[in-house]
């Protein structure tokens, strides 16, 4: 961890309080840069990602604790949607006075998060700011990191979970009414790493998670492998309570979207992970690349034009 | 480069204005994670760095391109200090309504900065924001980095260029006064990448760079070697105009600080790089590593005793 303009006396007090709640999951730091070591064979990968209060989070809807879990697993869920492993995070804090005595909450949300990934913190930044950030960098390595370019025509498209309950959660924030069941998909997202894996190792042949909503993300997917994707709405899974429209643009899920070639066991996955893992839809040759929604609900469904193109 | 929050439209026009300006200097942008191949036998190294309005600058003092490019080379100077080549920059930005019509601008100065370490950018994120902030992922291979703890006792201690111009021109524009010669130090810094790998090749056991100011950096080596080190101030190279005090505290200098058992070749160093390489103390067991400062000035000069535990 560096510092830097957080005041005399209080930058390294700061970063000790982290580092008093990391204890073991902080590895090798103190030099002007993490090293790390690959295993041969295998790729490095990297993705970084910012959490901004009052863009991504209000401090009424969440926790100081929360608030660092949620930046740091939403960072991880792009090693997921690469099929990479963790192999350690940087944390760069941009810290206002008034959330100067909850770094010890935040740092014990980021230590929840590394669990959760079972990855560690090799570094970081500490500054002051005037809104709390939490840029996350995140390291993984891969020995065939899974693309969003490799969707084929024919392959069939899978989805991890259910949808929706991101969106329901933080429109109720937004409302300020109990987000009751649907809470726990906004304050603490599952990043779905150990299942990325799988389906790599499984046959999967791209994949991204779903952060812009399922349909912003199959865009993303077609455009990069050049292919038409159908989606049958009909066969989306919705969170409990959260209608179609809801689950199709409800983006932060971090569930995975993949493609592949051969059917993947649905069965076999679902006793693995306790997590669904449905076929949605299908890629087909395009001279013009992206997606169209089709399914028997989309009859009296509204607003899906301006998603088609 | 990804996007989020900075609002219908915009978000990918952000990124298309910058990809623009960076051309052939963006490499592999648009999946979840950027790979980064290693070459077999480095290591890679990463640090993360960030700069923020109102703290580590100031809109009147700098142009947006300068503001750009200083952020990427401050975050380049940490792999300088551990010798490592780049092999890639992330970088998250934060970007207030009223800096969106700079970010071309911006987007140029990390292009400069790029240029100037030969290197390209491989991803990153874009998010609406109070204030602006350039938070910096820097990837380096290195072979054998140098870490701080590497100084032995009777090594020499050296630092590259004069000290000094950075704290200069802050006083100066902080006061409202032209920086004169002293502001392109502020403005332009550059990371010592190439000088690095000479010194790295030519003997050195451990670096840092001159970010803290150069006791304080001094400090850090002396703690991570478990050394003393007694810094002569009579031969610390001042930059014109600026007195020694000022040289042994300036922050944001970018020069390095580098140990070595045998002596260096300055005057190879000066012919080859056209700057200074100076021999400013040596390093000694000690049972409480820290610093000490000695030489012909230190008789008049004022306030070296909180600098020196």
């Amino acid at each position: 961890m560096s510092t830097t303009a957080l005041g005399p006396g209080g930058e390294f007090d700061a970063i000790r309080t982290m580092l008093d709640r990391w204890g073991a999951r902080a590895s090798g730091i103190g030099d002007d840069a993490a090293v790390f070591a690959s295993t041969r064979g295998d790729q490095l990968v990297a993705s970084v990602d910012s959490a901004i209060e009052g863009r991504h989070f209000r401090r009424g809807w969440l926790t100081a604790r929360e608030i660092g879990y949620r930046a740091v697993a939403a960072a991880l869920s792009d090693l997921a949607a690469m099929a990479a492993t963790p192999v350690g995070i940087l944390v760069a804090l941009g810290v206002p006075d008034a959330w100067r005595g909850e770094l010890a909450r935040i740092a014990d949300g980021i230590g929840d998060a590394l669990d959760e990934a079972n990855t560690v913190i090799r570094g970081g930044n500490v500054t002051s700011a005037s809104e709390l950030s939490i840029t996350t960098t995140v390291f993984g390595a891969a020995f065939a990191p899974l693309l969003r370019a490799g969707v084929r025509a024919g392959d069939t498209i899978y989805v991890t979970g259910k949808l929706g309950a991101a969106a329901a959660a933080l429109r109720s924030l937004e409302a300020s009414i109990d987000a009751g069941v649907h809470r726990a998909r906004f304050a603490r997202p599952v990043p779905r790493i150990r299942e990325a894996r799988w389906l790599a190792q499984h046959g999967a042949t791209a994949a991204i998670d779903v952060s812009d909503g399922l349909l912003g993300d199959l865009r993303h997917l077609a455009a990069a492998s050049g292919v038409a994707i159908a989606v049958d709405v009909s066969r989306v899974p919705c969170a409990d309570g959260v209608d179609i429209e809801t689950a199709l643009v409800s983006g932060e899920e971090y569930e995975l979207v993949v493609s592949a070639s051969k059917p993947l066991d649905v069965d076999a996955f679902r006793s693995r992970f306790g997590l669904s893992l449905t076929a949605i839809g299908s890629a087909s040759a395009a001279s013009e690349p992206g997606i169209r929604v089709v399914g028997a609900r989309v009859a009296d469904a509204k607003g899906y034009d301006h998603f088609s193109h």
